[in-house]
């Protein structure tokens, strides 16, 4: 048996159940989970702040394991025969279907409404896809990667989804070699873009956020300047980032705290013909109000709305983390590991930002 | 003496006065102005709603005139040599210094702080610098474009301002061959959007405004659709563009409307992952609000604020009206002709959308 | 029985062979052919210049017909269920993996290395999978679409393959609204490069290339200017386009005619800065030789090669035929029809251009 | 009176001549030479390979200087006023005109025809415009820049005209996050591509070159491999660039060499739907043959020539220079000093490759 932790509805508390060995489909395999994440989106499915979920399921979207069973040869997206033993992690996202308008004519995969989300959009019912659970079904065709040797586990868990959702949103910045760059957040998302600018070459990476405890951790990530929304009222925070940038504000900000107001800050720090990121409205948190003169059209502003990943960001994301394992701690994002039995406080624990992230190590750490 | 009407300050009639001949600089030249226009910006300009105009002013930017005097050799932007009795038109965008961060590094003339605009940021006594007036001065380095045989002066006129800014917004939208385009609004933006939106590739172009009048000279140019907000209420509009675009929603939407609540319809339209160009916003109507995560993220939306020109937008405007003279009557837009001394005539008929496009001729028609 | 062409091996005639029906996987359709066509490619797979092709053969990879069998529900690309009867065309490229670095990484789904090609790549063994044949197997998931009211067989066949692949070369040369074009080379490529560039914002499209009778057509088909060839040596066709481009050249230059000496004049026709897309170099016809500095560095060029086409081409082509079907006529692409029997005749007519397009009725015309 | 160097005309030895102090027109500056360089653009001057150049000429385009006297107030482009004492670099470009075809419409001012650039376009009777003479005199609108403290004018030199131009063709490069690239050639322009496209966000970094102690820079700036084409064959230099890139080649190629011939190699180098830059055909060496079809059309390449350098290009180098002096020492390039009496030697040893880079101090070091 595998034990499994359900979430059977919005609100109501995660329990533990014991679920059968699944039968292996040709080219399925199985996975001993090493590491799961809660993140904010696992709040959110707590809340029932997502659509389209389908209740119970078992959270949980990115995971690393050991494989522990194939049936049939299966293959890592680099082509690798994978083997009982192997670390690998996969993508969460499945089942895009290459078949459809988005798919082929908008080439706008993350918008395939055949698109399915481990630990999000598939219910018990479908089996064991998602990783809150002692092991993981990885349907045929799901896309693994091996992990590279220089990645521990522990590391690849704390870069967990924050690192590509960064890595799109970063993709989409269009930073170019010595732009000014401002990071709204300092949550999971927010601090790996603050490290993904700079490698993409940001000339000056500014983190606007708070507690102290994570601008601390950005400033050891490199940044050039934290700006902490604690101890600084709004006006104050834009005026700092206009003196840091020559009077007109940066070449890009990225918005990466969820809350509806921050893009009126947003706006404001960026300068003339800049570009702003939108990557951390992931749910419904309510209105914000704009002059769409002063605060869009006469700046001649773009904004980019930035929503999900594809393999593209997932594969070049572990790349970039294993030729940076010495210069960045991934590992460090981690507040605390939690088992199985102690989800509903990681859930709380994240909800409250207690932590910057929560583990899960279902077969203990 | 030369005659020309002056906007003394916000919300006092203008009026006409007698100014003396001016003296050319070296390479200056002086232009018998047989056409101006009233479009939305003067206005704006009568109502005070634009910041930074040093009344009293001459309006009038957009203008097409005939050389009688040039001190030296003057020459248009292709090099060819002025001579009096030619008739030119001018960008009205003038003093770009091409020295600042803007014009050489951002390359976001645009946004140039040393910019000046011919009717709007040069005061009566800089010169007459403004079109609504019987001779226009033309300053040293001032863009000139000799009109090309196709164009009459009353067609150009009737682009007037409204297709370069069109150009622009276009040019931003990136449309790609084969791609559905809303136009919202059927004012002189608009109208000229939803021709260059053909000719840049659109297979459907659709616009949405009123009156029906205006929606008739939008099918007349060629557009697929018209939707008219006098007899659809929002909703109802929203579902028949979802429903000429299979579904999903336009390609691209560019808002030529002014009136901030047009941004939630058109946030609507655009289809996932499309692109909202906003270009109408050009004065300060106030604010609207809207929910980023369902309007903007989890869309994947992007959004581009386009203001004012630069010369290969006001260039190619000119070059694609002479090819396609014959396909588009430009000179349609013109609603009715004023003499200067009816100008306040022309600003009320504007404000109230009596007409699509008011023209002066301040020698007479 | 199915009477279907097989082409044995190179320069073997093509041969006309009795074939069982197949029996349909699920999710498989049977077509019955109208109209094949004879393409240059088809000519290079008679001369054995393309590499990895399985002979034998059955040629033919742009086809129309009638669906006359499916097995269970089969859709075509915009979710149309179809039926016995619908007159419907497919995509001849299958079997992109959607697994691969190139898929899903580079997203240069026409580099994966499992790609597919109906009447190209696929062998008589693996099915009756090319167009000179009564009927086509259409493999589940094959991307199928049906023709729209506007679009006759006839007029489909006449597009052919140079339509999609045309519109790629158009798309990868991101004309803009006002750019100058030149085409080199009048086939079935140059011609619709010749129409779409139009419709893609260009304000100029030249078109160099032999014989008369196709130039010709491409001013019927509204092109600005024609260059010929046969009459006009290399360096007067050069200076040429500089006349009508303002002394600079094209802002951009499509090549589609297959030999390497083109790319000489080519780039000498493309101003500074410009782009050039090479389109036309489908086999190897051999080198050339140039100026890496003068030809290339000192001008800023970008140059392009592009190969191949994916759905996104072939399905907006489609939707522009059928916008555009009164006001090009593609048929006119046709030369000749031609029976099973006679395809060895129309092989030879396509390799001496005695024609531009030939095609095939498998079924009677 | 002051010392400068010039060069009569081609292949004439460099003489040192006398030349009275120049009087400053309103808005000119007048620097004390700090250091200036001899780059392999001044063997091409020497050697007579360039077209245009109006001998007699005083050479050194890239130089670092201290200001001794102003007419008037002068301005950085930072709009810092500047005063005698402090030390700054300027833009050799000058008078593009931004009044043209090409600055205003194509946008592309290095294709400016009024475009003129210090030690290179200017001749002596035009005055002291050039970096080999122990004063140099800045025009009027002559883009000056003052260096950051971080930056010393040894440093500087250092990076010299190799670095903006590298950043140029790195930025149309288009790296993105997580590319691998190859730089062919470790001279001063293939070394500073070499830091710049790490610091763009290259994965990985290969140097293609010789001898073997520029390699060991290259490798001591950070590179991840570099291949000696004294040790190992053309061939063999290609599967080890695929061997380092999963067999498919550099998702970028930057040629720096010069020889034409590198051409064929470098497209081997590079991954189908890759990218190749162009930037060391920066002089007419001869011609180079290649197969269109196997090399450029059936890779799906995209090959762009970058020339030439514009303000942002300047501008940016400066500031990733002042961020990065302590990881990557500039000053280390410079092979040697020369005093003005020295320049013949200096040119013989660029010329024989016996120096990375030859800095020549005309008021001693």
């Amino acid at each position: 048996m595998i034990r499994a932790a359900i979430m059977e509805k919005p609100l109501a508390k995660v329990r533990i159940v014991d679920l059968p060995e699944p039968k292996l489909e040709d080219g399925a395999a199985l996975l001993e989970t090493i590491y799961s994440e809660v993140c904010g989106t696992d709040v959110h499915l707590f809340n029932g702040r997502l659509a389209g979920v389908p209740y119970p399921i078992i959270p949980g979207h990115i995971n690393v394991g050991r494989i522990t069973q194939t049936n049939g040869p299966v293959y890592d997206v680099d082509g690798n025969l994978l083997h009982p033993g192997d670390v690998v992690t996969f993508l969460d996202v499945h089942e895009t279907c290459h078949n459809c308008w988005y798919c082929l004519v908008a080439k706008a995969s993350t918008r395939c409404p055949h698109r399915k989300v481990y630990g999000i959009t598939y219910g018990v019912q479908d089996g064991i896809l998602g990783g809150w659970s002692e092991k993981i079904y990885l349907k045929p065709g799901v896309k693994i990667v091996k992990l590279p040797w220089q990645i521990k586990p522990e590391a690849f868990i704390g870069g967990g989804c924050g690192l590509p959702t960064a890595f799109h949103a970063v993709e989409q910045a269009g930073i170019k070699l010595g732009d000014s760059v401002v990071i709204q957040g300092c949550g999971p998302v927010g601090l790996n873009a603050a490290i993904l600018a700079q490698l993409a070459g940001a000339l000056q990476v500014i983190v606007v956020g708070a507690p102290a405890l994570r601008l601390k951790l950005a400033e050891d990530f490199g940044v050039g300047a934290v700006i902490n929304i604690e101890t600084m009222d709004t006006a104050d925070r834009i005026a700092a980032v206009k003196e840091l940038t020559g009077g007109r504000g940066a070449d890009v900000v990225i918005e990466a705290t969820g809350v509806p107001s921050a893009l009126n800050e947003g706006m404001a720090m960026v300068r003339d013909a800049g570009t702003y990121i939108i990557v951390g409205q992931y749910t419904d948190n309510g209105e914000v109000t704009f002059n769409p003169h002063l605060d869009l059209n006469k700046k001649h502003l773009t904004i980019k709305g930035v929503w999900g990943i594809d393999l593209s960001h997932f594969y070049r994301s572990i790349q970039i983390m294993a030729k940076y394992h010495q210069r960045f701690a991934w590992e460090r994002l981690i507040s605390r590991h939690y088992s199985l039995t102690d989800i509903n406080q990681a859930l709380e624990d994240v909800e409250h930002c207690r932590v910057i992230k929560a583990v899960i190590a279902p077969n203990g750490k």
